[in-house]
């Protein structure tokens, strides 16, 4: 196999003083790998002509390829193309093709100084072309080492990689094996209970697995580098399935509440939410997706008992008996919420997020779901751990969940 | 100043394939900063042996501190102290006070070899407890060079940085001027925008201004590394409260929609939202935050006519004569929602968040937002750009501005 040395060299103050997280090296991995190229080290620098030239220096002999990402535009901490001009001992100048690229871009009036200086760049650059920003790339070949220089937002850096770079570097340098990767989320399981139950003994040794959690999911990517990759890991993916199937709840670009969504259309059910603890969530991440008006009419977010009382039809008594927080409540929630709303199917939920309003019997994290449907009404009770915003989203998840079996019941019979 | 030269070293596959962004360096930063220290460079390898070893001889001639990250624990791919151990020539020995730490933190009964490995560290080092998770850290010095290895995972790295970390960084190498910062949050300027009306030429020179984009926020830090850091802090975020504090709706550690709900509370006023196109997004921030029951009784999510007439009150021809995205349905929605609610405030919201749904007189990203209260009732049309969430996002963002603005009249009354 053909390997391609691949660095990422990111400049920027930003990155290093606690500003912002570099996401562009984890963006250019994902692009190049089923091009058939690997990133083996990625570094971060100041924006300091010392310390980028310094890094450059030393990449370029242990390196086939650079990737640097910022410093490019118009601004006085715009400084990697002069940087690397003296660096590698090229002048600075004017590169036709740049300014070319500028002058379609900013009307004459615009065409000030700072703006044309975008277009300098090493001798014997390459300008490379930003449809999604003002500032050209550029790319230059030093000791055999391909350098390409890429802006730092990200949006302009993936244009501009996908779009040019990867082209070119095909051409200069080809890639090997592509590297396919297939994103699942499992919810329900912990990362060590995912691990201890995949059956990796029976998975193609061509097949890598990570984990990484996502709260409250756990997300397990499968990866191939082999010829075969795609058929690896449709096999090892079979295999996922038959084992753990059941608490798969997300694939690649498919969010949870758009899987539930899709089978709530699927299963022609109409769905309604009565929100307390979780204040809307669940109806925003249901919302979230395109289509979500086929089977949500609307929902209620009723913090206060008064809002249970009117809209949901709450009893006042059950309340003042069983307090808002119980399974009495949530199951009057869904079936009032169901019946105001006309729905198939309603989905109360109603708890303590906390940090304040716990007491001993009913602590912060204590969480009631109800689900309403023809025949049935039913609720259960959870102690989530966690401050507020864990529980609201775990509170979110449970009951995703439970829609999404109960959609799978309704398809399967 | 005293100038320590410190490198973080993150290893492991899954920040270089793509599956993960590297977090820890900026939190590694946001930490160091304030205790007088601060970040030069910043390397990601591979978990791979020769990788790492060659990465941790590369920095010790070059660095006064190392701080590494990632490889520890108990798994097959936690290879640092082995790497180490070899790299440096310090044969790896079971360290008593890691056994200790580990044997405090298991029962006996899951003291199994795989845990107990925990405790191999490479000679002369001392252990750093791990208050969040079960593998010790360990800190040892070469060749004059402070190295530290911490977990990767987040939660239990900063833990160990705090705690363990930076106090013996301190008795080690003393850091130099702390340096501090301060974050802001703008809605309704560009960054352009922001930039050119910053007050720069008034800043104290020993200020540095820093931009970064969170849709639809722009961010802005503050950052000083003068003895008086605090106040000449002060001094510059006195002239952008003066010149921008219309604009500015964030604070450090307060989120708009905290901040909005801290505004009705002040003021007082108890809220209602009928959300349409922004699905529950509205309910869902201002509910994120503990107190919100004070203000928020009650939400309704209307996505379907039928919604808005039975909950809301809006009339049926109404809809059929002027649309249910129009000026005249919001303001409808509002003083429905108003009315229902028995709030001083409604604030309704409808709109096409696309991608499907738009015509030529209404293109997707038109929505119109009113506002009812005492006398009032009032709608304003918007045209947003850019895909379903960037319009929930600018739609919810500018409901907020709304409120804010309103609850901040009423407060000056």
């Amino acid at each position: 196999m053909n390997i391609v040395r691949i660095a990422v060299l990111a400049s920027g103050d930003e990155l290093l003083n606690g500003n912002i997280s570099d996401t562009n090296t984890r963006d250019i991995a994902r692009l190049l790998g089923p091009a058939g190229y690997r990133l083996n080290t990625a570094l971060c620098v100041p924006d300091n002509p010392e310390a980028i030239a310094r890094a450059i220096l030393a990449l370029i002999p242990q390196q086939d390829v650079i990737i640097a990402t910022g410093g490019l535009g118009s601004t006085g901490d715009d400084l990697t193309a002069k940087t690397v001009a003296q660096a590698l001992g090229r002048p600075l100048e004017e590169n036709p093709d740049a300014l070319q690229m500028i002058k379609k871009r900013f009307s004459d009036r615009e065409l000030n100084p700072q703006v044309l200086r975008q277009a300098l760049m090493p001798q014997k650059s390459v300008p490379l072309p930003n449809r999604e920003g003002t500032a050209p790339g550029f790319w230059l070949r030093q000791q055999g080492c391909d350098l390409f220089f890429l802006p730092g937002v990200p949006s302009e850096m993936r244009s501009m990689l996908e779009q040019a770079v990867i082209p070119a570097l095909k051409r200069s340098k080809p890639g090997g094996v592509p590297l396919i990767q297939r994103d699942y989320g499992f919810f329900g399981l912990s990362e060590p209970q995912l691990e201890s139950r995949l059956p990796y003994a029976k998975f193609p040794p061509e097949v890598e697995v990570g984990f990484s959690l996502d709260y409250p999911l756990v997300r397990l990517a499968l990866r191939s580098a082999s010829i075969d990759a795609e058929q690896k890991l449709d096999e090892a993916e079979a295999l996922l399935v038959a084992q753990l199937g059941d608490y798969l709840v997300e694939r690649a670009d498919q969010t949870m509440a758009e899987h539930v969504g899709q089978l709530l259309r699927h299963a022609g059910l109409k769905l309604t939410l009565a929100e307390s603890c979780t204040g809307g969530l669940i109806s925003q991440m249901l919302t979230r997706t395109a289509g979500a008006s086929e089977f949500l009419e609307r929902s209620a977010v009723t913090y206060a008992d008064t809002a249970k009382i009117d809209w949901l039809n709450v009893p006042a008594e059950l309340i003042a008996t069983k307090g808002a927080v119980s399974a009495e409540c949530a199951e009057a929630m869904a079936a009032g919420a169901r019946a105001a709303a006309g729905a198939d199917l309603a989905l109360a939920v109603t708890g303590i997020a906390g940090p304040t309003g716990g007491s001993d019997e009913k602590p912060v994290g204590t969480v009631y779901l109800a689900l309403a449907a023809e025949g049935v009404c039913q609720a259960r009770g959870y102690k989530f751990h966690g401050d507020r915003v864990k529980i609201q989203q775990m509170s979110a998840y449970m009951a995703l969940e439970w829609i999404r079996r109960f959609a799978l019941e309704c398809l399967d019979t």
